[in-house]
Parts: C-alpha cells; structure tokens; sequence
C-alpha cells in the first residue's frame, strides 16, 4: 500500500520553497533581475575552471572503464587517500585513506552519519539557529532531533540550555559551523567547551556520543581568518563535507565523511558506511566525481564575491538599525526582524521586492535569513530596496 | 553508540567479492589475462562516444548554473519530460515528465520504490534465482523480503510456490527481468499470468499489491527479439532503471524511477519520492548525468560483445554436458552445476583458473552464475579450461 508517512510528507510546505516559488512568479512580471531574492542557498559563482578541465581530460583521456565504471562502494582508494592527505596538510589530522568514506554530497554523508551512531529513538541535539532539513534527515532514521535554544548574542552555544536538554538517551550532537543560517564559525573555546562537557557526560551515561560536524561552508570564511576545523577538538568526531560550496557544484552530489583517526574506530565507522549504503540505495557517488575532486580538494572556486556582498549588506542593514551578528563565513546572515513576528516582517519586505526568508523554520522566530549568494550588482541594487523598505514600514 | 545493526553486517561475506580478490590475486601470481574471472556483472564495453561528447559539450559551453547546479529534487523538468517521450515512444506507454523521478542508479530507484509502497514489517516477495543484494536493500527499509523458489526448468515464475506465499502481508512484488543471475527474460504470458493473480489477490485482501520492476538489463536482450516492457502489464507498476549496463556507465549512477500513470496515483507517488530523499540522503542524482542521459536515452553502447560470449560459452558448455536455460539477455548465464554441492564445485573450479559464483547466495543452489562481461578473447581461451576442468574434475 502507498506510504501513508511519506504522503502525509507531500502536504508540509516549505517557506523557503514558496518564497523562492513567489520570487520567480513576480520576476516573469517586472523581469527577474528586479526581485532581490535572498531565498535560496545556491553558490552563484562558475566551479573552477580547472575542475572543468579536470573532468575534460578523464573522459576525454581517462580509462573508460575506471572514469564510467564502479567505484567500490567506500569510494575509489586513491581519491580516499588524497582526500586524507588534503586534510592532514590543511588541519594537522592525521587521516589514512580508510577513515574516509565518499558520499554524494553532505546529505549523503549525514545519511551515514546519523545511522553510523545512532539507533532509532536516540536522540540527537542541534543548535539553533540550524538548517531546518536537520529535521527530515535525522527523524526518517528513527532517531529523534530536539534543537537546543540559540545563544542570540553571538550564535555561539547557548551552554545551559544544552547541558539541560543533555540526557542520557542523547547518542550525537550536530554541528554546523560555519553556520547556516547564521554566518557564524564556532570559536576554539567554544568547541574545546563543547568537547569537555561531551567527554564528561560520556562517562556520566557510560556511553559514547559522537559529534557529527556538517562542514560544508568551511571554505567560505571572511577577514582571511581560519576557522577551527571541528574533529580537532574531539575524538569521536564524524566531519560531514560536500564539494557544492568550495568548488560551487551542488549539482555535482559529491562529498565525504571523515571519521577522527583518534576514535580507535576509524576505519571500522568508515567501513560501515559501505553497509548503511545498501539500505539507502547510496552504492557510491559517481567515480568521474570521486576522480575530479580528488585533483582539486586544495583550491575552492572564487568565492570572494560572498565577502563582498556581506559587507555592503552588513555596512547598510546596520546603519538602517538592524541588529546582526556579523559573520564569519558562508553566504547567510541572520538579523533581527524590525518586528516580533519575523512572518509578517517577511510579507512587508516583499511589497519591495526583497524576498527574505523568516527565522521560525530555523528554529529561531523573531530573526531572518538573507542568502546572499547572488550578483553584487543585484546586493547593490537591493540596498534602496531596503532603505524604502524600513522607511515605508517602520 | 556505534551501531550494532550495522557492526554486526561487516562480519557477512560476499561470496562474489570474495571470489574476485582471489581472482585479482592469482592474477598477480600468474597474469590477470590467464584467470578466468566471471565472477563479476560489471560491464565490459565503453560508454558510447555520443554520450561522452555530451558530456564534454555540456562542462565547455553548457550554462555553468545548470550543469553544476542542484538538480529539483525530482530531477530536471527537462529530463523527466526527455525520459517520459522515450519510454512512450518504444514501449506504447502514456508517462508524462510528472510520472518520472530521477534516481542515482537502479540502487538509488529501488531505495524510493520499496518505501513508496511498503511500511515496515511488510512483505515484499521476489523470485529465486535472484540479486543477492535485494536482502539489505529490502530488510534494512524494515520490509522484508521472501524469496518464492525457482522454476528450474525456464527460469520463469514458479506459480504454485507464488500463491502459496502471497499472503495479505505482502504488500510489493519484486521482478528482474532481464534476470541477474539467469539471463532469462519473462514472457508476455508469465508477465499476464503474474498481473492476473496480483488483481485477484489485490481484490482479496482489500489492498493494493505494487509491482517493482527491477530492470537495468533491458536493453541486453539476444537474437533480436523484442522483450515484454513490464509495466504494460499492471497498472500498479513500479519501473526502476539504471543506464548502467545499456550505455555502459555504472560509475555514473543515474537511473529513475517511473510509475505506470495507469494506477490514477503516479504524479502523487512519484513526487513522494521527494520527500523519501529526505532521510535516506539521496537529494538528486548529478545533474551533469542527468542531462547528458536524457539527450542518449534511445542509445546504447556496443552491446554485442555479450551475445558473442553468450553464444560461445552456452555452446561449449551444454557439448560439456552441463544443463544450461539459455539467455535471452544480461551477460549472465546460470548452468546447473555438475555436483549437488555448487560451492564444491566452484571451488573445483579454481584449480583450473575458472571463478565461478555458486548460486546458493542467488536462492539456487546446485547453479552456477556465469557473468561474462569479459572480452571475448577470454571468453575463447576459457573453453579449453572448461573442458580440462570437467574431464579432470567428473
């Protein structure tokens, strides 16, 4: 019989969709290039041109049957191994091929992840503000995602609320630094904090929780700083990456887990992979993929354009009386709404063209999300957008 | 904690994964080209030329946006509607583009099609000889799968066994035709006869009974006959397909899922696919793939080579005395072994450099499984192991 669960899935909406939807509707009316749609979290710059070369010369010149063919299902070992010696430079790990697993993209990687340490009915915590598709993926395994309050000062962690919600049947915690939708990276002291009350409570219930890191905005980071990479802090750490945001190629579905040699239970985790794959139908991301990236996991794409538009929004949505927490990377921020309910803040901005999505779904009402992987020509544009916008409203 | 569930799999061994690292490794004792390594159904022959120009022509001029930007969750509307003309025109069926759900391969579509009409603690029954791989992809949804024994005799639908086990538990029927491992396709009248019970049975106990159809060999189909498209038979139909073998790119992992528009639901069910991505991290298949697939969907590679090896090896063996039903497509073949004991056998086998796959993990035991996607070269000088074999061994 058809699935009740999944048919009852169809009739939940999501605001970002329609808002996104709305934005297209009103662009075939005033031409697209005049809604500043701040929806969609989709990179808006060309992937590298020597990753395009690099996928030319393997179909072009590449074995046939190693570029089209299977890849074993934990990945292709040369590219797990580069891939461990990509972080290793980068983040002084100390990663063997084996702790990697090759996943389509991070959704895919989060699939294993949560199934990996997880049992149906665990639960897992997770940080508000936080991607609202946390929910539908870790809620399909069986287990149970509850979202600890934000820390609405800095977007750091809100530390009493979480060791309260701290439980023993609590197997995971996930983090998402930098942060969607945030902007903002976790500090070392807040992740050397994180681990410490982790390592304790560990052995309160006399069982192991793991951190599962979602990463995928490692590389878009601002002011030239670096940002702590997460398993540093904690052994029992599963990295969670995809390539859709270093090299702009979402469509491209490709990614990693990487799971903290310092565990003890590396390679095991990472084979279990291959096992958690044959129940979702995951096999292996495609090996042309697997092989490119591979070559281009030290460059990113020119991302710097997202640099540039958080400024120029940052500069004037605070001159305009916005309270932001200024970001540290990615291509979000988070303000607060000029009003409580941040719902209705979002219909008023759309009399103005400006699509902004409200701050409810990502577990924090009140603030909003502003996507700001779009043209700078179009982030300037928007700034009148947003000067009638507050003067005509508030 | 660590998963026990999935812990405990790793323990499992796969004959076949088994036989081809003894296979790789006497090759490295005596030359890869001196072992006869049918162990494996990977195909053999190049992707076809037209597809990786389309490749290429899409990464050098294509809009960057789109050929590395995500896919809709269902897939591109442009390809949905490319795959839904194609099935249309060569199998006189009705889809629309909205019938039609983009999958990473026939593991991907399976993974939907099982949790789109079955809940756990569901049946779901195939028929022996069968994938070895339908037991995780089915019993880790929750479902599980019962095997209905063979029809030895044709390698068609043994249907006393089928009645007798087709209780109101089962909710889906799993069909593979072309067969992996047999190589036999079903009949128009096995196909009519299925379709006529699973009405009857439906009408019985009050519920539907979905058909999945597992079909990625339908294309490698022998003596130029046309086989039966499965959906043409019952509405309730579920086709699940993978350009793997017909264009020969099973690294690239692309497939789809199609609902028979017959069943009055199929815009429904394949949209609730969607929403099953969600928690098992399928998110959309490249859209490179896609897009280079939807412009090659009425080719395939050069498939002949699979019906030269097909000829030569089920020649030579029935002379050998071995009882054999031939193929009618794949690039498998599924002998009666020469002893009860098929493991015996095989492991006999290897004396003389022949990897062959017992059938006991393919619901048969006392056959064999051939995979002869080998260049015929080694298929030619195989022969004279076969005949040292059966004259040394029986």
């Amino acid at each position: 019989m058809i699935s009740k669960q999944y048919q009852d899935m169809l009739s939940g909406k999501s605001v970002i969709r329609e808002l996104s939807e709305y934005a297209t509707a009103r662009g075939q009316e005033i031409g697209y290039e005049n809604v500043f749609d701040y929806s969609l979290g989709n990179p808006s710059v060309a992937a590298p041109k020597a990753y395009n070369d690099k996928l030319i010369e393997l179909i072009s010149a590449g074995d046939p049957m190693l570029v089209h063919g299977y890849s074993p299902s934990l990945g292709i070992p040369a590219v797990r191994e580069k891939i461990a010696a990509s972080l290793n430079r980068r983040f002084q790990m100390n990663y063997k091929g084996e702790d990697i697993f090759m996943a389509s993209g991070a959704a895919g990687a989060l699939a294993h992840a949560f199934r990996l340490v997880t049992a149906p009915g665990d639960e897992i915590l997770t940080f508000a503000p936080f991607f609202p598709e946390y929910n539908p993926y870790v809620n399909l395994t069986g287990a149970k995602l509850r979202v600890v309050p934000a820390s609405f000062a800095d977007f750091q962690i809100n530390f009493a609320a979480f060791e309260e919600m701290l439980n023993e049947n609590v197997h995971a915690v996930l983090v998402n630094t930098p942060n969607n939708p945030s902007g903002i990276a976790y500090s070392a002291q807040t992740l050397a904090q994180l681990a410490e009350i982790l390592t304790v409570k560990e052995k309160e219930f006399g069982h192991d929780i793991w951190l599962i890191s979602d990463e995928p905005y490692r590389e878009i980071v601002f002011d030239g700083k670096d940002i702590p990479y997460v398993s540093r802090f904690y052994p029992r750490t599963l990295s969670c990456y995809s390539f859709s945001k270093s090299l702009s190629l979402p469509g491209d579905r490709i990614g990693y887990v990487a799971v903290n040699p310092a565990s003890g239970v590396s390679k095991m985790l990472a084979t279990m992979c291959g096992q958690i794959s044959r129940g979702i139908g995951h096999n292996c991301p495609t090996a042309l993929m697997q092989l490119a990236v591979a070559d281009c996991c030290d460059m990113t794409a020119d991302l710097s354009v997202y640099e540039t538009n958080m400024n120029l929004l940052y500069n004037e949505l605070t001159s305009l009386g916005f309270e932001i927490v200024r970001p540290g990377g990615t291509f979000y921020m988070f303000p607060r709404a000029l009003e409580a309910d941040a719902v209705a803040f979002s219909k008023k901005a759309m009399r103005h063209d400006l699509i902004l999505v409200p701050g409810n779904s990502f577990g924090a009402p009140g603030y909003f999300r502003i996507a700001y992987c779009v043209d700078t020509d179009k982030v300037e544009r928007s700034l009148e957008a947003f000067r009638r916008f507050v003067k005509a409203e508030y």
